[in-house]
């Protein structure tokens, strides 16, 4: 099964919603206007198709192999990477000064986006190895930046986030990893890491492991974590490779998808101390680490998007082939390809809207990053940062548990074939799942959207946003067509729905945490599916113009009808998921422990 | 991970919602009160408990196989299967007459459920047979009767259903398989037969296949298609076994789940012919194959409730051991189990409260089953009958959707976990995600619903049921507790929605077709939905009334927290639903079919 990687979609999206024009004023940015993303995406599209999207399946079949201490990956895969880092990919949104590209987020996404599409396994490696270059950056010493920082841009290196111990998961505080603070500025790192991506792997000649621990006489809890860098090899004054470091893979999970990416168990420190670097400050390893896994949040909200478009190719491709029964409008006198179904469509349709409209509201989130690091306004800095905050657990939240639906619709199209593991949609089925997972489980996310950034700040970012949607609707109206009515009259319900939700969770967090947490994940729902929708509005309007202009009117009019196939089969979710968040609470937590 | 068997859940519904005491009251069935029925779930619970469910790992790990011609299943599946053969268990709702037990489906629902939380991958094997004893008692003559189903009741056969090919799967129509008439009275069989589930396995004797095949000269489509026994081994007139038939298993296929459970292609008449013989009348195997389809339809609706069940259990245990952060209402001052977390109750109760609320519509309808069939009075078998064929689509098409929720569901509680195949929660999730598919895709459940349960008769099923609905929301008034008077307002939100749908079906099915067709899914959610909504009220209703008697308190308050929440959260989806449905068809067929 091919990919072809939606360029016109993201083009649009980057043009019309995320305004690249404005992206292309902020300082550094100057030669990342429409053209040049035009340009990457085209280059981008031909990798992605032609070399890591072929690697997709044999990577399930032949997943990463474990045999003593070392990982082999799927062949092919060492290849690929090596063409990836050749092409300068790692370094698309990363520093000039360290060998980067420097180009904004709001071109990076896309690129993300069709890495993923082609191979979720093998986009991991770099996924990761971009948050450990973030985290360097961010706090890591001219030393550290010095050593690492241009062997992981130029994807000699790779890197890896190590969070998780067996007791700690989602709770950071119960991280038991030590370092040993040694006389020659060092530390002496023991413990074990789980879940680590990419803990090794045959496809670079280094790993730099960022990995949380404790100093001795630290703190408890999540405020005496600190953050190290631990190479896989030690690297000379000149650069060159050292002594293996005491770190080890003691083995790799047998998972249920996304096979192809290696999931280590790292030892530290069973051979007298793994040397570790400090990063930044002692005890601020959490701060740190949230670096990371913002970059990495808003990158598995891609994954889920990518995911979602493959699993949507491969069914509108089934779909046109497939033949079975008469269409029920007596349009065809014989048996059909399955396209001409009502059921069918409506399947296709679903995933297309979902699609499209979490690319559309992650395209805006990039446009935000840009101008929340980089414009020269600290007002215009702020207020992005703020919105763009809001936007991470939507995008990583929404679009991730959108793929699962997406996925489970794009094994359905095929009917029994789809379950077949030959036919390949059950693949993605398989992937999807553990992105609701990672960075953070969708309650995490939920969690974050609820406590940092609604409740922080009493809800004010939240209602800006709905009126800006509010905005939208008027115009919508103002536009007049029927189309842009139904949209308006959705998104004005959906977002009323939303407000109440804000003004639940803002008055109750105090008094009743439990029915605010109990509503947590559908009120992430509804603002992800609000804001998508939102987006949908205003590629709606932007359709509706360019169509006047005699623009691509294929494109345009496909745009338009998926924006209202997105208000009136997704936004009238809305007032459900409100119901059961306001009135729904108490029941959540009623049952006695012991009951269930 | 051990599987407990719901006993008590299910007979509460017995006893308080499908009524038994009125079972028991049918010609045939006098035996069958609650007692027995206790009784009779209790020696089940041990079966499926203590040997059938300790396989369900192993046959995911080590399934079926194939070579030269032969399926080996998993070590253990055999001698499970000889077991339950022996306990009577395959004869359960099957005549006397034939050596069965004679007990309804009121009963024997539960007993499906059980073995089907215990194992999907066994349960297949007992359910297909079911299939084709119906069929022989159905449509079979005095001499197929005489010479197969003593041996298919006492399980030393098997039987499978042959409908798929690889051009027809849910269009029969296009169904190619010939049969040539002969003249000692049998047929010559000569074809290919795809998705033959236990189409070849070593656990019995024999496997009578029940074939959908064309007699030459046959008109076209499906009223040309007639139904055949074409067993494994041809059977001699004193019933031992004689010579192989010509039918093979060519391959069995790699699925990405059920896969203890063989899935074979099978070739007729490659030597000469596969003798096979006419069940019934020439030109009729579609009506004959839909006697064994309702069945199977229903099952596969229990096989959905079952493994929610079981990915539930999973769930609970692991949410009530896993301790990870603190609770958000300060009740605890370190990290505890995350059940104490409201998303983790969320998601536990939802996976609670769609299981419970399926199990009872399906077990209500299993009643009207019985009626159905075997009641005294004409008037009543009727009326019983159009409400069983009513439930069937729902039974089947939201028991397992929902199923599809819930597994993804008890996945995520377990987080990273989850998605470690050895942990076990991600084979139920990939178990499930057949049953929207075979016996007919849940698309192909709403067409029947649209089709030939709503718009034949004019609605008029269906306004009933709304009318039996309205009439508990009346009795939870009339009950007056905060819980009842929620569930009331809810199911009378739902209930109007769903007359919406039913109307906007009935009017615009000849109209516009296509419209309509497009929302027969979400009609299908929403009718399943208010259905099991429902139940969950007359549940609380009759839980209310035991617990002011002193009935076992633990078990009245949860019933009625879990009807309330059902209530809150799922019902409240019916608006959203009706929404999409009457407002939204004409933007799900409004996309060119290139534009996709």
């Amino acid at each position: 099964m091919t990919y072809s990687a939606p360029v016109k979609d993201m083009l649009f999206n980057m043009e019309h919603l995320a305004r690249i024009e404005q992206v292309a004023q902020i300082p550094g940015f100057e030669e990342a206007g429409l053209e040049t993303a035009q340009a990457v995406l085209e280059e981008c599209a031909k990798l992605c198709e032609g070399v890591v999207a072929p690697l997709n399946v044999p990577g399930d079949v032949n997943p990463s192999s474990f045999r003593d201490g070392k990982v082999a990956t799927t062949p092919g895969f060492a290849e690929a990477f090596r063409q990836y880092a050749e092409g300068g990919w790692q370094g698309l949104q990363h520093p000039v000064d360290f060998g980067g590209q420097g180009l904004p987020k709001t071109i990076g996404a896309a690129c993300v986006e069709m890495l993923n599409s082609a191979n979720l396994s093998f986009a991991l490696c770099p996924l990761l190895t971009d948050g450990a270059i973030e985290a360097l950056l961010t706090a890591g010493s001219d030393a550290l930046k010095a050593t690492y920082l241009e062997k992981l841009i130029s994807g000699q290196w790779t890197g890896t986030m190590n969070l998780t111990e067996p007791q700690a998961g989602s709770d950071l505080a119960l991280v038991r990893t030590k370092a040993e603070p040694q006389a020659d500025g060092t530390y002496k790192v023991f413990g074990t890491k789980i879940f680590i991506t990419y803990g090794e792997h045959d496809m670079a000649e280094n790993i730099v492991h960022l990995v949380l621990a404790r100093v001795a006489g630290a703190p408890e809890g999540v405020k005496g974590i600190s953050l190290f860098v631990v190479p896989k090899f030690l690297v000379n004054a000149d650069g060159s490779l050292g002594e293996r470091n005491d770190v080890h893979c003691v083995s790799i999970e047998h998972k249920m998808g996304i096979k192809a990416s290696p999931t280590a168990v790292l030892q530290y420190g069973d051979n007298g101390g793994a040397t570790g670097y400090l990063v930044g400050e002692e005890n601020r390893g959490l701060e740190y680490m949230f670096i990371m896994m913002n970059a990495a949040r808003y990158a598995v909200g891609m994954q889920g998007i990518a995911v979602a478009e493959r699993s949507y190719q491969h069914a509108v491709q089934y779909a046109r082939e497939r033949v079975q029964s008469r269409p029920v409008d007596g349009s065809v006198k014989a048996s059909a390809t399955i396209i001409h179904h009502p059921d069918v469509r409506r399947m296709l349709m679903t995933m297309r809207a979902y699609t499209e409209g979490c690319r559309a509201m992650a395209s805006v989130a990039a446009a935000a990053y840009d101008a929340a690091h980089h414009h020269a306004d600290a007002q215009v800095r702020e207020a992005n940062a703020a919105f763009y905050e809001f936007m991470v657990p939507l995008v990583k939240g929404y679009s991730t548990e959108m793929s699962l639906e997406v996925t489970s619709l794009g094994v359905q199209v095929h009917g029994g074939m789809g379950f077949i593991e030959e036919t390949g949609a059950a693949q993605y089925y398989r992937d999807a799942k553990i992105l609701t997972i990672y960075e953070g489980t969708t309650a995490i996310q939920a969690n974050d959207l609820v406590g940092r950034k609604t409740g922080r700040d009493g809800g004010q970012t939240a209602r800006a946003i709905a009126a800006q949607i509010e905005k939208t609707e008027g115009e919508l109206h103002a536009d007049g067509s029927a189309a842009a009515k139904v949209v308006a009259v959705r998104l004005e319900q959906a977002r009323k729905a939303f407000l109440d939700v804000v003004d639940f969770v803002v008055a109750q967090s105090r008094n009743d945490p439990n029915a605010v947490y109990a509503g947590s994940v559908p009120y992430l729902m509804l603002a992800g599916n609000l804001v998508a929708g939102w987006q949908m509005g205003r590629a709606l309007l932007a359709a509706q113009q360019l169509l006047r202009k005699g623009q691509d009117e294929a494109f345009m009019r496909a745009k338009m009808v998926t924006a209202q196939f997105y208000a009136e089969h997704i936004l009238t979710q809305a007032q459900g998921l409100r119901d059961a968040i306001v009135d729904g609470g108490a029941s959540v937590m009623a049952l006695p422990m012991d009951a269930f």
